[in-house]
C-alpha cells in the first residue's frame, strides 16, 4: 500500500483521498442477478479494455496488472481489503471476481463486485481532485472498449439506487483524536448528515470509528454533478481539518503535562506489550499518531505511523505469522510484530 | 545506601536484613522527659565512646563519621529516612538528635530518638546473623565506655515497654508480589501474628504496604534471648521466601503470556510516563522487579532495580530535582528520574 508509506498534503489529520466509479456493462445483467456466462463476459469485455489480444496494455503510464481472486489465497484477499485495494463484496464470490492493480497500488479496477466495475484511486493525505483526475482517465479508456449501462435521464445505472447517476464516492480517510477526546464528533456527525455526507469507521459501513479514524464521503450520487459532490466534500473536509487542528492545540494547552503522559504511555505499551487486541492497538497507535503529529515524539514520518497501522491490522497479522492463528494467538503476534516495528521507527 | 547497590543472598525476595538495639544511658533521665542539657550529655557520651578527646576512633576496621541533626538540611534528613539510615522519630529533636554513620551506610548510631541510643545494621539479602554479629560488636564497643541503663530481671531497661528487655528489633524487608497477587498475604499476617511476629509497610509502623514490600520483624523483646528472636524471625523467614518462590512460579505457569504482558507494560510505563505517582511508582516496580527476578527481563541485577526503587522516593525526588516542588511537580520529576534510570539499566 504505497500511499501509506507516501506523504501527502494534509497529512496530520487525512491519511488518505479515494474516489470511486460504480459502472455497468450495457447488454449484459447487472450482478445481483447474472449467471456465471455474464460474469465471465464482464470480466473478459473489461480485461480486454486494458490490454489488446496478445497481452499489451493498451496505453503507456500506469501500469496494470490483471489478478483473479480465485487466484488469490484466502489470507492475500483479505489483506487486499484492509489495505482498501478492494472490498469485502469483491470477496463474495471470488470464483468470477477479479481486479486490475496498477503498480503504485494506487488505482483497482474491481471486477465483479457489487456492480460490473468499480474503479477507485486512493492517494494519501488530500488529494480528491488529483485522485478524481486519475480515476476520470481510466473510466475513459475503459468506455473507449466498452458500453455502459448510461440512462438519459438518471445516468450512470447502478445495481444500488443509492450509487445511479455519477455512481461516484468520493471520500477521505481521516484521523479526529481531538475531536473524540473534546465530544465534537457527535455534533460533526450529526452536522455532516444534514449535508449529504456520511461518516464511517475503518472498515466500511456499519464498522466501529476504530483509533477516531472516519471514512467521510458523500451520500448523494443522483443530481449534483461529480464537481459538485467534490467539491463539496473538499470544503467540508477542509472545515473539519481545520476544526481537528484546533481541538489538538486546544487539548494540549489544558491538558499539559498530563495530556503528554497518556500519549508517552501509549508509545510504552505499544513497545513493550505481550498481547495486544485490535481495539487495544488502534486506540494506542491513535494516541501515537496524535503525539507524532504533534512533533512530541520529533524525527518519525507520521506516514512510518500509518504504516504500523496496517501491519497490526488482522490479516497482516495472520500472513506475518505465516498461518492460521487461533483465538489470542492473534493478539500475541500482534504484540510481538507492533513491538520490532516500533522500536524501529521510534528510535528512542 | 550501599546496601541496595549489593547483590546479598536470597535476593529475589529479601531486600536487606536489618537488625537494631534500643539502649539509654544510666543515671540520665529518659528522651521522653530529659532536658536539653540531658540531650547533650547523651550525645557527648556516645561521641566519647567512638572517638577518643584528640577526636581520634577508639578502634579500626569501621569508619564511623559523627552527624549533628542541627547540621544537616531538611531534604537531606528525608534522604536518611528514605534510605532506611535514620527514623522519622530522630528528627522529630534535631537540635538534640545525631548520628553515628559508618563509611558503607550499613551502620547507623542514632542518638537522642526515643531512647538515647538506637544502633541498627542493615545488610542486603538475607542476612540476619551477620547484622547481629556487627551490631552486637558495635554494642560492646559502646558499652566499654557507657554504663547502660539495665535491670537484673527486666534487662535493657528502654522508653517504650515493647523493646525492654533485649531491646533488640530484628528485621527483613521482603517484596512479595507473588503472596500479594495470588491473595495469600492477609492469610501470612495473621499468621505471623500469632507466633509474635508483625509485618508492615516500606516505612515502618503504619505505613501502606506500597509496591508489595513488607518488613517482618519481631514484636516480642522480652523472655527470649537475642538468638532466639534471631533464630524465630529466620526460619519464618525462609518459609516466607519459599511460599513466595512457589507462589510466583504459580502465577508463571497459570498466567502464561498474559501474566508476562502485565509486567511488560509496567515496565513500558516506566520508560515513559511524564507524570508518575509514588503509589504507581511502587507498584510499577515492584511488576519490573519481579520480572527480573524471573529472568524474563535478562541482564540485569536487582540491586540496580532496587537502587531506582529509592531514585523514586520523594525526598530523593526533591533532592534531584535540586529545589522544592510542589503537587504534581514532583511527580513530573519523578518520572524524569525514573525514565532515564530504566533506560540506563534496562539497555532494551
Amino acid at each position: 500500500m504505497n500511499w501509506l508509506n507516501e506523504a501527502g498534503p494534509e497529512r496530520d489529520v487525512t491519511l488518505t483521498s479515494r474516489i470511486r466509479l460504480a459502472r455497468n456493462i450495457a447488454d449484459i445483467p447487472f450482478p445481483t442477478v447474472m449467471l456465471p456466462e455474464h460474469a465471465r463476459q464482464v470480466a473478459e469485455k473489461v480485461r480486454n479494455s486494458i490490454f489488446d489480444f496478445s497481452g499489451h496494455q493498451r496505453f503507456a503510464g500506469i501500469k496494470f496488472a490483471y489478478i483473479k481472486m480465485s487466484d488469490v489465497p484466502e489470507i492475500e484477499r483479505q489483506i487486499l481489503v484492509e489495505k482498501h485495494l478492494a472490498s469485502q463484496d469483491l470477496m463474495e464470490h471470488p470464483e468470477v471476481s477479479a481486479i486490475l492493480l496498477d503498480s503504485n497500488e494506487e488505482i483497482t479496477v474491481m471486477i465483479n463486485e457489487e456492480d460490473h466495475i468499480r474503479m477507485q484511486c486512493v492517494l494519501p493525505g488530500f488529494q480528491l481532485s488529483k485522485a478524481w483526475e486519475t480515476i476520470s482517465y481510466i473510466d475513459d479508456l475503459i468506455e473507449e472498449q466498452v458500453d455502459y449501462a448510461f440512462h438519459e435521464e438518471f445516468g450512470y445505472l447502478t445495481s444500488c439506487p443509492t450509487n445511479v447517476g455519477t455512481g461516484l464516492r468520493s471520500s477521505v480517510m481521516m484521523h479526529l483524536p481531538g475531536l473524540t477526546m473534546s465530544n465534537q464528533m457527535n455534533a460533526i456527525l450529526q452536522t455532516i448528515t444534514k449535508i449529504g455526507l456520511t461518516a464511517r469507521g475503518i472498515y466500511g459501513e456499519g464498522s466501529e470509528a476504530l483509533g477516531s479514524i472516519y471514512q467521510i464521503s458523500n451520500q448523494v450520487t443522483l443530481g449534483p454533478t461529480e464537481e459538485d459532490i467534490i467539491n463539496n466534500l473538499s470544503i467540508v473536509s477542509r472545515q473539519i481539518v481545520d476544526k481537528e487542528r484546533q481541538a489538538r492545540k486546544a487539548l494540549r494547552q489544558a491538558g499539559g503535562i498530563q495530556f503528554e503522559d497518556s500519549l508517552w504511555r501509549a508509545c510504552g505499551l505499544l513497545l513493550h506489550a505481550r498481547i495486544m487486541s485490535l481495539k487495544e492497538f488502534m486506540s494506542l497507535i491513535s494516541s501515537v499518531r496524535l503525539a507524532v503529529s504533534m512533533g512530541l515524539i520529533p524525527g518519525v514520518a507520521l506516514e512510518k505511523i500509518d504504516a504500523v497501522m496496517t501491519m497490526g491490522q488482522p490479516a497482516n497479522v495472520m500472513k506475518k505469522a505465516g498461518g492460521r492463528l487461533k483465538g489470542k494467538e492473534v493478539d500475541v503476534e500482534r504484540a510481538n510484530i507492533i513491538r520490532g516495528a516500533m522500536r524501529e521507527i521510534l528510535n528512542l
